[in-house]
């Protein structure tokens, strides 16, 4: 997959709520949760759908709090494989 | 429970393997996994446990590497409860 620019990454991030772009590199959103083992089981259902498509994303748990980053290492950027993994996130959080 | 003193947190870090102490009151332990989704597993199971005991750990998931650490924040640093937890950890770890 080929590396976005700036202008396709501000694009692609108007099109989805409440990521945003860090380092120049990495989308990132903050999901929260009122149980602690709800947060847990999205964890699981992203690592699943991550898995699938073989792209893992950087995952931080804070109580009810999840941090979820992601990137392209290979490309050294961001790609159209990262923001479709977070709508795909986004559709799970849902 | 109590925070324990430098020489108890010393004489517990010494009990366990893999542990170490990170800015006097956090300790931390990175475990790997052969399978991503292994390690997915091992943060439910530990999650469960500390869910349990309603005292919960950071965790971070950066690919097969999964990153635990552990303090007592009302007690401003660490306690029985922290050893007891990264002992059972270790035991889910096996």
């Amino acid at each position: 997959m080929e590396r976005l620019s700036e202008k396709q990454i501000e694009q692609q991030l108007e099109a989805l709520e409440g990521w945003s772009l860090e380092d120049e590199k990495w989308i990132v959103k903050k999901y929260r949760f009122k149980q602690y083992l709800d947060g847990i089981d999205f964890v699981k259902s992203i690592a699943d759908r991550s898995e699938e498509v073989q792209h893992h994303p950087l995952i931080s748990i804070d109580y009810k709090l999840i941090t979820v980053k992601l990137s392209s290492w290979k490309a050294k950027g961001l790609t159209d494989l990262d923001f479709q993994l977070a709508a795909d996130y986004d559709r799970l959080y849902r």
